[in-house]
């Protein structure tokens, strides 16, 4: 027997529909060259019901994909709710990617049409004889371009001439995101986010024990919105009438820091590499965090230093999250429990350099190499098994990699290990575990440390190939300007000696200019092994 | 096309265990006669998992209705979720029903089984008799009953005899919980729960912007578990591993005083008539409370004294939040928004008086009396109307008031306004109103004033009928104790003269020992009505 409740439909039109009716006055706030963008929900309503119509002029139909190739910003914004909510899909492309990974990535999701920002005609020219499905671009600041070989529709003429439309009657589990990873091995793969997934998640974020977004907060995200949906925070801010803040392409340490001021922000995010810029320019010149309350981190292990940091110097909570795209992306949140309050300082940041537990809707496991699940002792190794219902149940328009979906679960790839009390901590990418003699050594262990020595700005730890030991770890160090040329080998391995067993010490440092970053501004390990794919390790 | 995301089903069994896993340290505290009784989630945990086998031994089949007759404590709770974890339907019975009531009730629901406390045992006797479908009685605390005419079998030795049982597999639309409501006329009707809906609601709860229930939170429900699942605490509390304390049958306003204070509880959250009675006792004694931070108050309007007595006296924030028994029951609730901190104080009074906007999921409108939805201006009235996916698609095995339930939207019978900033206004329940010569009169607006008077400890205004006007206002008035016969009723109308319409003021005061109240505590204007009903107004 079924219940008597309402069959209501959670999709985004009831997000935006929320915004329009309770927070018509709540802003929307855009970096520009010069000076920021600024308007309502309300306005911002009426510009998206617009964009129903131009859609249908474009001839975009119910579950057609239509792509984004753009910064953080409001006429990216509109998109990400008049795609959806016409029926269509939102794939949001990567701008860092290569034109080669960008045209593979457009012809399998079939994209239709691809809206850009005007500063990208240059490449979307260059890509558009490799496209096969693309029937339109818009430009989306700017007139259109006309020239012979590559045109574009005008995306505010194409407003400025629409009426607004009206919304179709969707159902929740309609497809209504995309967004490829280039995280699994082989081809890029598609997540393919429904309504409902996206919706249940926005709810999650201002849970008050998971990232507690609210309607007094201004929420910056620097994390992209190419990227896992920015984490969620552009539906979450509409659900709520949060105020966003938008920081288009100017993502240098000096602009964030001055958009954090200016525009009051209480909440930002973005990965662990942003906030060692950020750190960085923080040390050397004085500037006002105060309004800040939040500074929430994902993508990668945060060290302990980043969360010491903002704690020590500026009262502002670091919050540690865990997902993928796969996971829409929240997974688990590194709070503290209550009765955590009485441990020390110490104590504390231990935890909250784990990966926190799971949010609510999420179940994890983790599976050891006996194919077991594993103890929660906060020791044994697995990979992370997630399921929920905002977490994939397969790629699009592909069987490759079926088997990280199997039995209900999706196998993560991270190597990891949970305690009694349910935190989770990533020893590892399942690639990137270094193993030594039939023995683990996690890199990330090594990495957290490292970054926590006041002379180093970046560090990455690789497996190296080794005779004896088939494995043995490589360190790779980029240290502060200040510091170049002044600190030995053996300074940085003595930091270690303390902190982990002998066995678990790079047998060898090299000192570089810079980590390769990934196209969502990660450590590319996946370079750098390649690199030093032939480093001859010092004989032991 | 649908999106690639897991079908995970939003369930009572993701809620349980989530408490099990993440929080089993985590503690339910009962008031019992003598002390109070404590136990963790992970103890809790493994009682339900015996239920579930107890439950199967009773012969409850999938989608049966099993009651429960019984205060708010711990083995209720435990029935919370054992019952629809074994895919049956929870049926909380409101204990202070009348037998023949509850025999109606009982019959339609057709319960197959009824746990009781001990101290109904009397009345489980002598409704048998009339029980049609009733197949087996359980007495919660205390041992198996073995009389002629009555027999019931003990909670406590059937668990004690149990293993645990294993969860089937539900789904989210699957009915979970059935409660009636005697709110509207005619026989008592009943709402019918889905596990999605608890589930949807209990997140609702725990959003920033809402209630903003946290892990950290000793959470105190007032509110019956036989009344609206208590407002969805219990869910809410194991969704986030609250620690939840329960009042059992002590709930005098220094029962409460006392457990609010030993037990720290930082969340309370009952109707107005029990505030008014805790603020008497506050005003005669010391209490510190200091550990409270929200009073969440529902079921009635909240008078501006209450709110302003705990933000002044206290600090304490009340929350007003506006829901039925078919609204499970979260619609609305009172939160200023962030642009309202630079009004005065008591233009916030103003605000947070009314029963706020409505929270995420869930829509709102109001039907003027042409048919046609009423402007947002805070003065035209209209019939609420709302939807959302915890909101009631009909009653219970009836189609009695099929016509509340129109068009998708649930008509609730509250009549109000909405203002521009979408801030619902209660003026009154639609068979309250008071129609005074064409015009409408809203007893709620006078009965706000009037608990606002430092002599008036309660207020009741109803309609009696004039022969020139067809309705007027008569003002029932129970005195604080020490200003019993020392009030006029030129005081009382005095007091109101300057804030209303001449029009608007009560052509009488009747002053009365005690307004009667509904078996949920609320003012019981349906009595006092039928009290007064030949009541002789003054000529004018």
């Amino acid at each position: 027997m079924n219940g008597l409740m309402m069959d209501t439909p959670l999709t985004i039109q009831m997000i935006l529909e929320r915004a329009r009716t309770f927070f018509p006055k709540k802003e929307i706030v855009t970096k520009l060259a010069n000076g920021v963008h600024r308007y309502t929900y309300k306005d911002f309503y009426h510009r998206v019901a617009k964009l129903i119509t131009v859609l249908d002029q474009l001839g975009v139909k119910n579950s057609d994909r239509v792509a984004t190739f753009a910064w953080n910003n409001y006429r990216h914004l509109e998109l990400y709710f008049a795609i959806p909510c016409s029926g269509a899909v939102l794939h949001t492309l990567n701008i860092r990617l290569a034109p080669d990974q960008l045209a593979y990535i457009i012809n399998h999701a079939e994209d239709q049409v691809i809206f850009f920002d005007a500063m990208f005609a240059p490449l979307m020219k260059q890509l558009k004889p490799h496209l096969k499905s693309v029937k339109q671009f818009v430009v989306m600041d700017g007139g259109a371009i006309e020239d012979d070989d590559f045109k574009a529709l005008s995306y505010e003429e194409l407003i400025e001439a629409a009426a607004e439309g009206s919304f179709p009657e969707l159902k929740e589990d309609m497809a209504a995101g995309l967004c490829y990873t280039s995280g699994t091995t082989g081809n890029p793969k598609g997540v393919l986010y429904s309504h409902r997934s996206l919706f249940l998640h926005s709810m999650a974020m201002t849970m008050k024990d998971n990232t507690g977004l609210c309607e007094e907060d201004r929420i910056l995200p620097i994390v992209p919105m190419f990227h896992a949906n920015a984490w969620g925070m552009p539906y979450t801010s509409a659900m709520i009438g949060a105020t966003l803040v938008l920081p288009n392409q100017f993502m240098q340490p000096i602009d964030i820091l001055k958009l954090l001021i200016e525009e009051k922000v209480t909440v930002t995010a973005g990965v662990p590499t942003i906030w060692i810029g950020v750190i960085q320019l923080l040390e050397k010149e004085q500037f006002d965090l105060s309004n800040l309350r939040v500074v929430l981190i994902g993508g990668s292990a945060v060290p302990a230093s980043i969360i010491d940091y903002f704690d020590r110097k500026y009262s502002i909570a670091v919050l540690q999250a865990w997902g993928m795209t796969e996971t829409s992306p929240l997974g688990s949140i590194g709070r503290l429990k209550s009765y955590m309050q009485s441990l020390s300082k110490q104590e504390q940041l231990a935890i909250k350099t784990k990966q926190g537990i799971a949010v609510p809707c999420i179940e994890i496991r983790a599976i050891g190499d006996n194919g077991q699940v594993i103890e929660w002792d906060g020791k044994s190794l697995g990979e992370l098994q997630v399921r929920g219902p905002w977490v994939a149940s397969g790629y699009f328009n592909t069987d490759e990699r079926a088997e990280a979906f199997r039995d209900g679960w999706f196998s993560t790839g991270d190597i990891v290990t949970i305690d009694a009390e349910g935190y989770i901590s990533i020893a590892d990418r399942a690639k990137d575990l270094i193993k030594s003699g039939g023995e683990w050594i996690s890199s990330v262990d090594l990495e957290l440390a490292l970054l926590g020595h006041p002379k180093i700005r970046e560090a990455s730890v690789i497996a190296v190939a080794h005779e004896k030991w088939v494995e043995r770890p490589l360190a790779c160090i980029v240290l502060k300007d200040q510091f170049k040329g002044q600190v030995s080998s053996e300074e940085i391995i003595d930091f270690l000696r303390d902190r982990f067993a002998s066995w678990w010490l790079p047998d060898a440092v090299v000192f570089i200019d810079e980590i390769p970053k990934t196209s969502v501004g990660k450590f590319d390990k996946k370079q750098l092994r390649n690199q030093y794919k032939e480093f001859k390790l010092p004989e032991k």
